[in-house]
């Protein structure tokens, strides 16, 4: 440690503990990187100036510091810091810009009612939420959001209604839950702001893999936001978000038929997946 | 290493292999972070917000990330690294945010010519510049810029001209340098931002301590931007910029009387302070 930095430390000492607790370790990582990197005063500079972009750039509609958060895989690590649980439960994954207020539906029910309907490939999307013992939860509560065919969700597209591709379901006393949609799209997050010029500079691509988001609640488990993966996507390996988990990957099954039970007609695909939740209850036993 | 942060580092590949370096340590030392204090995503958030705000009261006039990164040592920090040197040079230290073109003075100048004039305290600055050896340097060009007795620069007192407390001087054959002044005051940082917020709650006063600007420059030297501060000044331990360091700290000698040689009449004080330069052809032995 400099003795510059035991001076910084020395005085921080306010009220809040755990606010003296972040800073200290926050400044305390700066200056290392400082002390790893040398960077000359006018680099320093230069990553201040895209700090001011980076905030004059946010709106109540966009948060550029969130996107950077995402695409240095830093909300992902925020995320996995608060939410440990046994190896067999879903492991959580970051919530993403696109959350909003969701009409509830029947099971069963087609989210998709815009003009993707007619463009996507129709697929039944169905599991169960169970406890970590495997027992199934009826009455827990399913709140899904997705983007479409061509990756945009009803809140970018004006040719959406709101609420198109949302849905709100409640699992039956078998802990089953399932709708119809159309196959959700790999798409880039935006890209004309400092988040897309950083991604740019170091060779990244902006692309998400295809997924849908889940929020999932039920009474006396931890409320579990998730994602669900479409295997052979071409960006599970390098989304933008860093939100993949093996875990959360399932195997799309190709129908070149309808399907009497799933209310569908013609060639359909069918995403199984269910959400194992944890109870709230639970808590990390340190070897 | 989480194996999430290796999945990041992969990724970085740009073009630039500074700036992959700069980045991939700029996210190892963040995840770090996160590893160590397990931040909340209501703290996190909370963090995003504080930089949003910090970034929109940014002005062409006002640059509150440099606040920050002054007031956490960061600054500091930089100026540090990119300005090793012989241990009998005359540190370095932050330029801050006042320096502004100034007009050129004879030796002996009175540079305060304001209403500050009549209230503060007649100050005589004098010294010499020299290299590390201790062979004078003439014709070096010293500038220099103060606050004045209530802690304002020109640039911020419309009851100042600009160029008041400012002087751009030339050594003689001996190195020599010599002006007439009032004595600088300690002042408070801004405070109505985030940086003044982070202050409150760490418990921190936003002052620095009295001081003047110097920046030398010398055919054949580097560069040298510094402070000089007064012995006695109640923040020189706490200085809000960290910009301190015991060999720009300089004893005033207080005189009853005026002086013929320096042109001073009735009581004032005498500030003396040499800078050691060092050669541009210096490089760093490493033991």
């Amino acid at each position: 440690m400099t003795p510059l930095l035991r001076q910084v430390l020395s005085q921080v000492d306010g009220p809040d503990p755990r606010l003296n607790e972040l800073v200290s370790a926050l400044v305390t990582h700066l200056h290392a990187f400082v002390e790893e990197v040398r960077p000359t005063e006018r680099e320093w500079l230069a990553g201040l100036d895209f700090l001011i972009e980076t905030g004059k750039m946010c709106t109540p509609d966009r948060n550029e510091f969130i996107l950077l958060s995402d695409m240095l895989g830093l909300t992902s690590a925020v995320d996995d810091v608060n939410h440990a649980g046994p190896d067999n439960m879903t492991p959580s994954s970051v919530e993403g810009p696109f959350h909003s207020p969701t009409p509830a539906r029947e099971l069963g029910a087609w989210i998709s009612s815009g003009p993707e309907r007619e463009r996507g490939v129709p697929t039944v999307v169905h599991g169960r939420v169970l406890d970590c013992d495997g027992t199934p939860l009826a009455g827990a509560v399913v709140d899904l959001w997705q983007a479409d065919d061509t990756g945009l969700y009803d809140t970018q597209d004006d040719s959406q209604d709101r609420g198109n591709l949302r849905g709100l379901f409640t699992t039956d006393a078998d802990g089953r839950y399932w709708f119809r949609t159309i196959r959700p799209s790999s798409y880039p997050v935006p890209t004309d702001g400092t988040g897309g010029r950083l991604l740019h500079a170091i060779g990244r691509h902006p692309m998400r893999p295809a997924h849908l988001h889940y929020r999932v609640t039920a009474d006396g488990y931890r409320p579990l936001t998730t994602h669900v993966f479409l295997a052979g996507d071409p960006y599970l390996g390098s989304d933008a978000a860093f939100a993949v988990k093996d875990e959360l990957i399932c195997h799309p099954v190709a129908h070149d038929t309808g399907s009497e039970q799933w209310e569908i007609d013609g060639p359909f695909e069918e995403i199984a997946f269910d959400l194992r939740l944890v109870s709230v209850n639970w808590t990390e036993e340190k070897a």
